[in-house]
């Protein structure tokens, strides 16, 4: 069992993030809960209207310790609450199915992190930019720059969706086979079937102008290639950037 | 556009499960839902504890127009609850890096279902024996019977939440680039680039019995196959077993 790494970039543990199974598997510092969702291109948000809960599968994109999404179901809502709305965004990546010689051994390995807010609509224009600095280069850093500019008109009808991260967990399981003692010995194949998230061979748009060829950004998404493992990469690349922008300006 | 499809064999639709965006991606027929939940391994489930959301990924599995799942950080709030809590369980699989010459037109191949129900810890022990048929045999058909048989004190540690889906929809987008008309002749790579979940090598517990083999419904899991696809094959045999053995009994 892995000790659990408390420092000062932790996110404070308490009733809502506190995990309510499986301690050990735990994490609440930033490093481990930033690793999850840079690692992740869905996400999926949970959210309350009129005691109902929604589960909603979006894309998600990360600065410091903000999360930003596109509208969802909940924009109505939200239009009409201007101090926001709580909700639980989460992001969740499958690492292996785990055969036990038991039904009630069998596991998964994963990582996922739940991650709590008070989600509003990002309207401050701004604000609003700044959100939307990174909804193309946090994917493929410096393609922003590469594209037909954005109208005032699409930045207008692009809903923003926005929450520091008040509170999070990050959970992993990374291992085999946990038996009971007395089960080795019965007779059936047991063991881990890893999977993972790849990526496959690009279809360019067939209206693409002669010679148009993949920049740097795009083609670190190369086939065969774990789609987490690039997702972090660009991330760390936006970021970079994103510091060095800062430093000219 | 395509034709919404509505049979008889389809979900109500509702304000709650009715597409709040993009409707001609949408479908709410029985047989749209259930591929996009039988080809997952996880979903996320979306509940309210005092008015606050989480969401929750964990492993689900489907008997008909029923979906299971362990016992999650709901269950010591459902203990109270003998009538349920409303839940919102979604499945989501992502297909595709969809890049548009414009920022607005970027997006995502991607398949979802969303299920409304009540859901509810399965006490009765019939009708636990029911829903844990399934736990292990949706996954690898006939690997039950291959086990250690389970002690009656785990089919008791085991805790089974389950609900009716009273509405569902899923929604779909499975096509190449979309960018404004004018936006054709700009100068920048675009395409979809796809991404899947496929199996690994299988990776044997270090302390299997000599000669053990993987049986037929653990071999299916084959290095390079799509996750999906052995998924939802693994869901049509399961279906044909349990039909087979409801007619010899």
């Amino acid at each position: 069992m892995k000790e659990q790494e408390v420092t000062s970039a932790s996110f404070a543990v308490t009733a809502r993030n506190r995990l309510k199974r499986r301690h050990d598997r735990g994490r609440y510092d930033h490093e481990a809960v930033y690793a999850v969702l840079d690692a992740g291109f869905l996400c999926h948000v949970a959210y309350v209207i009129d005691g109902q809960p929604y589960c909603t599968p979006t894309i998600h994109w990360r600065e410091g310790d903000w999360l930003y999404w596109h509208g969802s179901s909940a924009s109505r809502m939200l239009r009409n609450l201007k101090g926001g709305t709580p909700v639980c965004l989460t992001v969740s990546h499958l690492d292996g199915l785990v055969l036990a010689r038991s039904g009630f051994n069998h596991s998964a390995n994963y990582r996922s992190a739940i991650c709590f807010g008070t989600a509003r609509i990002i309207d401050d224009p701004d604000e609003k930019a700044k959100a939307l600095r990174g909804v193309v280069d946090r994917f493929y850093p410096g393609r922003a720059a590469e594209l037909r500019e954005t109208h005032a008109q699409e930045t207008k009808a692009t809903m923003v969706i926005g929450m520091r991260i008040e509170e999070a967990s990050a959970k992993v399981r990374a291992a085999g086979v946990g038996d009971d003692e007395e089960d080795y010995g019965h007779p059936v194949w047991a063991g881990v079937i890893p999977v993972s998230t790849v990526i496959g061979a690009a279809e360019p748009c067939p209206r693409l102008l002669p010679g148009m060829e993949q920049t740097a950004s795009v083609a670190s998404y190369r086939v065969g290639r774990r789609l987490d493992e690039t997702l972090a990469e660009a991330q760390l690349l936006y970021e970079g950037d994103t510091e060095a922008d800062e430093l000219v300006a």
